[in-house]
């Protein structure tokens, strides 16, 4: 047979994927990967059955007209500007291919969310990873080292706020001077905010509010209303600059269109969603989760990092815990390592990301796992 | 703000999407995209409504487990070696980031599916394109032609049987000579037969059969059961070879996985349209709408290349006739150009391609509007 191309031998199945394979198989709380234990909201699920059958066909590959103008309504821009993807993740490979390419450098933090690395050597661009500080402050920006990592091929900026897997929301100020920095050297910025709706303390800023002209933002229905599996996501692009055309193009060669039912579906559910605050009801309920499991694991002894926004938590779990996969395997609880995450620099000594979108009984369930895990033999 | 890269400059609305939205602008009758009138049949939609609030969540990379042991099933491989996508049109793609990269040329047929010529060159690879030949006994492969391009640097051959745009079913001596050519320099085949269960003489040959230890073969679900919004599709490896789980690594790069309650109603529809014959009620129905439509053009002068498989078929419309621009912006009828297909070649004069996947009405319809719009001024 031909040899695989490099970049298809090196392929491998992500973190994610993983763990919840083995928790599968090993018939453990899943507190790894994160999609949350709840059903979607009714809203969401009966505009679905009724889309099916009704919308079935292809959309336009910028998505369905309906769900581009429910966006522009809900972020405060132009239903003109903003492309429908296959979930955030393909959002994001989208803007790999239309904005970074061969000699080009992307910069971005560490921990890094996984797909941002191999989707920006797909695209020809090298990823360029700058560590976050952590101190007692918990995790936050390095901006001198952001500014130290700029040279001459840096093309854009790549970041995540809320961010995975630290859940650190960047404060104003923050994001200012990362404003400036893309201004000085002419960067394009790539907002990955999934988690814009799921925060704990302050309203994250949405970068594009602070840079319209460059910058492009990554959002997704699945984090939003539940569904991960429902693969709705978009950019929102520039306003008015006809950016949305280019990306659409770029787009159609990914996966052509997003599943068209499920676009109607969100379409009808975004404005209810606001309008029966929807969004502060999860943030409620998963703010009292996340002491469950922040409380849960320093009872324990664990250092724990509460997140500002996200639906998860990093901890040291201490020095009698497990590897993670022990601690899947034998432990009956999937977490991911921080490890998984820094693809270049060292990670915090036995760090994990445990998510809290899951439901009280499985959270309790995997307290008293750790517990029994967490004993030194 | 930052030049954007010549391939994202470059990128623009495929032919399908801008003939769609002509049509609706124009209020055509719309025989220009590829998707069906009808509704998918009730027992694929009554498993959604189903799969919707219960399989919500993300699903493996590789496909929901249930999905691929279908497939396997269907197909006559083995579930293992079957990665669903998001859609043929990302199949298609992940195929070609796996398989073909810089320095590497793809040897396929003109007139092409728009797709393959943008997703070889975004893989980094050259896309080498054979016309095919056209003459009293209608389409066909090129052998020699086909054999004489081969180069070097020829990695793969990517064949679409049954053939869109022209409708041609490649026949087994046909698809023998391509494997002998593939044997013979090493060549992977990337076998696009979303069309498999669509034709109107003998059943193609799935070139898996013929070479199974080279062959990938993409699939789609919205092709055979009407739902092509769904984005559910299919890439069937080399058995074996372990090649399933490289696909499924560049696959998540994409998209991350295929909507999961669609995913979950396909795996529930696949065995019920094969056991109640699904498929062949969809080609009796597809066979008259095919004959309505071509006697219909042959009655208004036109040469008509009654097709084999697909839901197309090619018809030079006569001399008196307008361009497929003005046809859908005021004659009422949108058809997709063949120029749009050959990127490389020069097409054959004044040839159109026609969908019959509309329904009767809307065929009829169209007829009436073309007998005026092709009466000479």
């Amino acid at each position: 047979m031909p040899e695989l191309l490099p970049r298809a031998r090196a392929s491998q199945e992500s973190i994610f994927a993983r763990m919840s394979r083995l928790a599968v198989q090993h018939g453990a709380v899943n507190l790894g990967q994160g999609f949350p234990s709840d059903a979607p909201p009714a809203f969401l699920l009966d505009a679905a059955r009724g889309a099916v059958g009704r919308l079935d066909q292809y959309a336009p590959p910028a998505g369905l007209p309906v769900l581009r103008e429910a966006l522009g309504a809900d972020l405060g821009v132009d239903g003109a500007d903003v492309v429908v993807t296959s979930g955030a993740t393909e959002a994001l490979n989208v803007l790999a291919l239309t904005l970074y390419g061969p000699g080009d450098e992307v910069l971005t933090l560490e921990p890094v969310f996984d797909v941002y690395v191999p989707q920006a050597r797909l695209a020809g661009a090298t990823p360029v990873m700058v560590p976050m500080r952590l101190d007692a402050r918990g995790w936050g920006l390095d901006l001198p080292a952001l500014r130290a990592a700029v040279t001459p091929r840096t093309r854009a900026l790549l970041l995540n706020t809320p961010h995975n897997p630290t859940g650190a929301v960047f404060s104003r100020a923050e994001l200012e001077e990362v404003v400036a920095l893309a201004r000085q050297h002419d960067l394009w910025i790539v907002s990955d905010e999934v988690y814009d709706e799921l925060y704990f303390g302050d309203r994250p800023v949405a970068l594009r509010t602070l840079a319209p002209e460059r910058t492009f933002t990554v959002g997704s229905a699945g984090k939003r209303l539940e569904a991960t599996g429902w693969r709705v996501g978009w950019i929102a692009c520039p306003p008015g600059t006809g950016l949305a055309g280019n990306v659409a193009g770029i787009r159609q060669q990914g996966s052509f269109c997003a599943p068209t039912p499920l676009q109607a579906a969100v379409a009808a559910a975004l404005p209810v969603a606001r309008r029966d605050g929807f969004y502060a009801g999860l943030r409620q309920e998963y703010a009292g989760r996340m002491a469950l499991l922040a409380g849960g694991l320093e009872a324990l002894g664990a250092t724990v990092y509460r997140p500002g926004g996200t639906y998860f938590l990093t901890a040291q779990l201490g020095p009698a815990a497990p590897d993670a996969g022990t601690l899947v395997e034998r432990g009956g609880v999937a977490t991911i390592p921080l490890e998984a995450f820094y693809p270049t620099h060292g990670a915090p000594q036995g760090m994990v990301r445990l998510a809290f979108c899951k439901s009280r009984g499985e959270i309790e369930q995997a307290l008293d796992r750790l517990a029994a895990a967490l004993v030194p033999a």
